[in-house]
């Protein structure tokens, strides 16, 4: 594979970072095998290997800072953690990014959530699309008056109002209950808050935050009385639960989906992976949920889909008309390329390579130059495609790809490809067509149809065959091997 | 009137506070206060006294600083005074507190026009929702091809489009006439613009502001006409009229009102304290309207309510699910507890006691913590609720407090208590209970379900009693005495 | 077509400006035309002179930095310049005067093809709204399965969704198409990214953006094959194309009008100038289109107008209530005023003269202020009104003036006159008359009623006459004096 080439350096290159400084694991494990792949070197080229050691620190800086639009877990931060489970958030957008202006007030975060586990009554300042991501537990949501509790497995959405008191237990004994969620606040765009009404220390519940005097008042009941049952909260957010209370929880909520709450039917979740898929050949499948499929989502102006992208093959080049499409990796490997038109003078590591240097602002504006922000997919990654920018999927040649996608701004939204059989350029009459690309239009057919396959097509050549069709492998090689190493890890 | 009493109160406090220019008269008077209290300690306790007067500097401090979410009258500027009255606007809540970034294009404002005056034609760059605290006027409403006139009454609602031409009256002999406005402006979101008709010097027309030439053509007008006539505008914006004129145009709004008006019917206000309470007990009452009572609420997308606090009471804590509500309290006194899982970092002051240091804001977003911000109420004092945040409003032993709100962000809000009869937390099913709670769910029932009252509940006991029922004072006793004595201010 | 002439000048003055780094050429021009005035000052009165000159320096020099709200063609930043055409925008509007932050996701853009030539492929990350300014051309716009054509000719509004792939023709042998844009990004606000499909260089297609694995695989195409293909794509984005391929594509244009696309009935252009002028007389034409016009500005919250104003006459004061409108000038000269009762402190060049001093943002709160705003207005000048502005624009008394508004922010607006025969403060009452104005209400109705046209009326009187209707010639006349300069040039 050409492109193989081109995926061992930028692996190289990923590994170092983790064993320095404030030391991140998988960093340091990816510089680790970055290194290790240099001994492989002839002993007699100590000069070569010592340049290969440094290439690999050198990527692995240079990964950290020059892509504005693709994160690595170093971009999440734990909100709670425990050794139940724990929650963690995708930093501000905004401030991973200028050009991820647009999505300042939406917010990501992952829940995690152990065997037999019990997640504390919370409320958030955030609107929420929970996805189950893997596993299978409980929700309940209070409300005055009642309650409403629902199954959850792999595939549901389910759309959580700003202010509602939920808890959640994973049902399962042996697997892990996996939640992605896209949050909008109500209040501060710039941050959700999480209100805990019970546990304390080191997430305190509201209850123990009131002044004892006005605790009093409020329960009616005597501090002698209040501040054990106060103290007696669990210590954390997310705890063990005995198997027997699990269980009786998990009966409730699939009790109350069979019809005892009246809310059940309009809001239970929707699963997406039960839906038909909208595209699907033997290179990939297309799940997408709207708010015609779950009316709730309207509201969010979100849409949720997801892409399984077969090994060796590859989402056509494609962009979003009005949405800003935020992306994470849920299973297997891959890369990535987004076109980008304009990166961000913050940060000089961002510059393309070989596009000539990237003046002021205004210089910019005179003469727009493309990027292309291209990067290792592994689980966790996130990549954000905003409106209009050209976006490619590649799954690794050995494994399918699992990408899960929150697209915001979905309304009269548009995925438009540019390549594959339904290439819209293929629309442009002949005689524009001629002057766009300077050949006859006979060429411009040929090379514009030549793809009979669409949305899901086969990837860049493996190693072998591309070795076949090419003279000289580009520094670019060392990259894929990585990806094998890091699908491993 | 009762609340008149409570207005001459506001103006001697701001008068007074006008006269120190860096001194807060309010702040100092309360240190007084809990100083005096000292003395009271047994003479031998030298060391003691001084410790607690070391907590009362320390406590007026803090004051001053550490409530992101209350706002004085030193939280007010003026845009318009004269001797007939005055135009105060809160500062920009964005720049009062970043919590507050989420109502960053709303603004408060505090009209207040003395008996039998006349405000000048004006008009703003912003939408504006009335609220007639106290006292009798009359509006009118210019249009193209006609004018609309409205009496206007305590408790009366009424909504003015952004660059309507209004001006207004104080038909009363003796009374102020006080209104709260709630403004979003339709240009630019971080200021109102005020365009005056008529007047000049202090609040220039801007008839007096386009250059002569232009005048002249406007109005067809040669100059020597036209000079004098701008030059007569009157120089304030607020002005004394002879009784007669008042009485005049007390008439056209009471008649335009009867119907002469088309547009009268829809746009006339609506009086919130006609409506039935959405609760009532002995202990206060809660009055709301939105948009299905005064439909032009919905464009706005406010809700306003006014609650009356019976002296000895408390509003038991809820929090909202998605709007931001802003309290002024109208008249009495008492306190408030707001629950605040973040507090920026900007003011070191603004840290709570005793819940640790508050690191760098990643270090926070891995360890929520709450602080209870916690304030004295009087006639003035401004807080806000952001969504979802635990609020407990308590009305003085001594006096009730009424309190307006306006609820930013109203559609699709729910208020939720979280003690009291319709506490939420009793929807938990038995196991989720004991698993929080962490006992027996027979003791969570018995606590949860000890206060049979619901949204007004008894407030916090007095002193004397609170000492009956507790062996030891805890430190945080110091606090409630100081209440009582801000209570009797 | 007579506003050629007005786009060469605009192109002469650009090109001429360009050639000077620092230097602003048309304001060189003004302050010589100024000077030669001065000439004309008797000679004994040398000290006269001196003075006339310096004024003359000084009034460049405040035109330059006092405006927050009239922007000059310096404001303007090429996007794409070929020898055949260009792109400017108008730079941020939020970056040019903090009184625009209202309209901070507005953006502005010029588009300039010359005779005979050929617009790439191109989509934006933003909504638009064309208007034509001048010429003929005709534009097309990919769907997946189809492309709709347009003919455009001067008058005509369409809008292009965020995301669609257009591209454009000039049609005419020997005239410019001149197109004006309002743009609304639907990703980050503060920018609009332009995306190519082909054309490489200044303008690189995200084609050749790709990896070449990538595009091999998505165009099913060997490398061999496909990098002469990408050679080949045309250096610019705006190229001079065959007569006989325009001529072809223009007929396609006209072709698919008539009904061969099925959306084409919905989304072809409206001519504005087709339409009933909503006001005339022989002072002046208002032409105006909003959402029920053209369904599609709807979604924008746009409306558009244009205002041919007769030479030597105005449009009476007005102001918008809701909307901002961004007015750009197409043809003619003349100036406007604008009131705006707030300055940025930002530049203290932009102080009015004989207001006092302006203090912090605070006290000038206490103390609103009027300043007008005043400048000349020529052929590529943008002007901004926000809402509530009082303004009023003034032709030459030697050339009309065309000017074309977009209103952002249009629903629910109101465009209120405060001079003329629909004067607005002609509803007031009697009583209130008598009070703002502080004369007899017969007086008052006197002036307010003295003019009997409305919306366009007679100017400020010339000069001469003016001489005749007045003793003393105040300082504000050399301003005029100014003006016939400028309208001359």
């Amino acid at each position: 594979m050409k492109s193989k080439t081109a995926w061992y350096l930028l692996l190289v290159v990923l590994l170092f970072t983790a064993s320095f400084a404030s030391a991140n694991h998988r960093e340091s494990f990816y510089t680790e095998k970055c290194k290790d792949r240099c001994l492989d070197l002839p002993h007699s080229e100590e000069r070569t290997r010592q340049r290969c050691e440094e290439r690999c620190e050198k990527e692995e800086g240079n990964k950290q800072k020059k892509n504005p639009l693709v994160f690595g877990l170093e971009s999440f931060l734990d909100r709670v953690r425990s050794e139940h489970g724990r929650v963690s958030s995708l930093k501000n957008f905004y401030k991973l990014s200028p050009l991820l202006l647009g999505i300042a007030n939406y917010h990501l975060a992952i829940l995690e959530v152990h065997p037999l586990t019990f997640v504390m009554p919370t409320h958030l300042d955030a609107d929420s699309v929970f996805y189950v991501v893997d596993g299978v537990g409980a929700i309940s949501i209070l409300h005055e008056g009642g309650r409403e509790s629902h199954t959850l497995r792999q595939g549901d959405i389910l759309r959580v109002w700003a202010g509602s008191i939920i808890y959640l237990i994973n049902k399962s004994k042996n697997q892990k209950l996996v939640i992605a969620n896209l949050l909008r606040p109500v209040g501060n765009p710039s941050n959700v808050q999480v209100f805990h009404s019970a546990g304390r220390d080191a997430a305190e519940s509201y209850y123990r935050s009131f002044s004892i005097e006005i605790m009093e008042a409020a329960l009616n009941t005597p501090r002698y009385r209040l501040l054990p049952f106060l103290e007696k909260h669990k210590r954390e957010v997310i705890v063990k639960a005995p198997e027997e209370k699990i269980k009786a929880m998990a009966r409730h909520s699939s009790k109350s989906e069979s019809g005892t709450w009246p809310f059940t039917r309009t809001k239970k979740p929707f699963n997406l992976l039960d839906k038909k898929p909208t595209h699907q050949n033997n290179r990939g499948q297309l799940f997408e949920a709207d708010g015609n499929d779950y009316e709730q989502l309207k509201d969010v102006n979100a849409r949720i889909s997801f892409a399984n992208i077969t090994s060796g093959s590859m989402e056509a080049p494609f962009f979003n008309t009005r949405a800003t499409e935020i992306s994470i990796v849920v299973k297997g490997s891959g890369y990535v390329e987004i076109i980008c038109p304009h990166v961000s003078q913050k940060d000089p590591g961002e510059k393309g390579e070989g596009y000539g240097q990237e003046d002021d602002e205004e210089e910019m504006q005179q003469k727009p130059k493309y990027r292309r922000v291209s990067s290792v997919l592994s689980v966790g990654t996130v990549f954000v495609s905003p409106p209009g920018h050209p976006t490619a999927i590649v799954a690794s040649p050995e494994q399918s790809v699992h990408v899960l996608c929150f697209e915001v701004g979905a309304e009269n939204n548009e995925k438009i490809f540019v390549a594959g059989k339904n290439n819209i350029l293929n629309e442009m009459e002949e005689e524009a067509k001629e002057i766009a690309f300077d050949v006859p239009s006979r060429v411009a057919d040929e090379i514009l149809g030549a793809q009979a396959a669409e949305v899901f097509v086969a990837g860049p050549k493996k190693e072998q065959e591309a070795r076949e069709s090419e003279v000289a492998a580009t520094a670019g090689r060392t990259f894929d091997s990585f990806l094998h190493f890091a699908a491993a890890f």
